[in-house]
């Protein structure tokens, strides 16, 4: 409904390496309803699935997700949680779209019984995830001290928002982007803000792509879990259009994130690791027209 | 930051019975970072906290929360997941700031250590509570035919939308507003969308107040949670600026709910329980300047 609004799409995705699919049939159902007139409309809303995911015998969480790649989420997520290490030996990892359940398998087996009985079930938009191990999971990181010129993090903001995506197609979804410089190399869409972060988690862990010379670009709310989250992966910026939680800010200080929100237009707000930006952008020369772009800020 | 683009906020918030506190201390923080410019910012960021909630002598679940009504909060997260009956009998709620916690107790011991055995730990924005239930929780809910006049519709959002609130002072925050005719009666915030319907829950258990003539406004997603938990209410309507997801349209459908979606100035779409609305408004006498309500759309 806002495509009017929205700045032109970019026609060739194949600068990325993963781009969202838009048109693939699995993640979108056409309905039908009436307008504020009484007018029959069709349009096509973003399915929501559960994806239950197993570490080897043991079920550890359902998932809502809108259901692509989901060996990617289910690695990204056990990896997010500390439930996989980085030296765990994976022999499998097996999806059944019938039952929607996906199982990962690892040579020696993980400590994750017992962590389990650690765990408090968790609530809230905010943490949909387990967070006790999250928190575990933080001591002793440290993030490579990359810089980040503001010019890439401009022209990365600008290629996201113009890339055909469910979101510009149906809405009521969240997209997250791996970058390098100013490429986008991964986008991941999904109705769970941090479902998109852990599918990328999981592309990392199987591709065995390094992390210290990546961004990550989010449309979500930097909320604890999402500072969190990117710190686990290892990643050094994170760059949102959306808001700061002061939990996130707090975390992102006591590991050394770059943490950039509020990124509309030519505006932005870095509230850590500022030490990493390299301004070697104008931004009175950066078209400053946070509406125009299709993506909404704000609560994410 | 979208100051500059709202329409004129309200004075006079009288007619809530519980308006936002913006101002609340408890709530923000006041963080300082450099924006675009390389220039001191100083800003004001919502608190998210972590609220562990027992039923009893059991451990339930960790919410990530803003912190205010962790008593309601508790109460209406345990009554939406079906944990707490309607019949039960509740002797007391006891919040302690101190260690993050709220204690629910109930007279005769509730089934839930049962129910915990079934539970899966869920993940992902659209779910972040515990599903197993809250499916459970649907079977034979029949919601009243109250009827809704799309007027009153109209004058919640715009009231809703010039409403002081931690959205418009802090962003990156959820709303939820209960409201009867065209009165928005409880507007509950919180970093996760879904604690503040439980807030409204909690409230709603508390104060005895009938649900079959309330309507409930979101800012966010219309996803299968956010219907389920409607629907538990027993509130026959709910209406969003948001977008849908295809799960939450079909349960709305299944349990008779009237689902509202994309309601931006005078547009909407009605995609379940078209029944009970009752079309004495004119759309083209809305100004429809979806744009400068300071609310966004989408994937919220």
């Amino acid at each position: 409904m806002e495509k009017e609004r929205q700045l032109a799409r970019i026609d060739d995705t194949s600068a990325y390496l993963i781009a969202p699919s838009p048109h693939a049939s699995r993640l979108t159902r056409g309905v039908q309803g009436t307008d504020q007139d009484g007018k029959t409309v069709a349009l096509n809303v973003v399915e929501e699935r559960p994806l239950t995911i197993y570490l080897n015998a043991q079920e550890i969480v359902t998932a809502m997700t809108i259901g692509d790649y989901p060996e990617y989420l289910a690695l990204g997520f056990l990896r997010n949680q500390g439930m996989l290490k980085a030296g765990d030996d994976i022999t499998g990892v097996d999806y059944d779209e019938e039952i929607e359940t996906v199982v990962v398998r690892t040579k020696t087996h993980t400590t994750f019984e017992e962590k389990l009985k650690k765990k408090t079930r968790t609530s809230g938009c905010a943490v949909g995830t387990v967070f006790g191990d999250m928190m575990e999971g933080l001591e002793g990181i440290t993030l490579p001290a990359t810089s980040v010129r503001t010019s890439d993090l401009y022209k990365l903001a600008a290629t996201i928002n113009r890339t055909p995506s469910l979101y510009l197609e149906a809405g009521a979804i969240h997209g997250t982007v791996l970058c390098q410089q100013d490429r986008p190399l991964v986008y991941m869409e999904d109705v769970g803000r941090h479902n998109a972060v852990d599918k990328i988690a999981g592309w990392m862990l199987s591709e065995k792509v390094p992390a210290d010379d990546k961004v990550l670009y989010t449309t979500g709310r930097l909320t604890s879990e999402m500072v969190i989250k990117t710190s686990m992966m290892g990643i050094p910026v994170l760059a949102s259009r959306s808001g700061f939680t002061a939990w996130g800010v707090e975390i992102a200080q006591q590991v050394g994130l770059t943490l950039i929100g509020r990124m509309k237009g030519q505006r932005f707000v870095c509230l850590s690791g500022e030490d990493r930006l390299i301004r070697d952008a104008d931004p009175s020369k950066i078209a400053d027209d946070p509406r125009k772009s299709g993506r909404k800020g704000a609560a994410q």
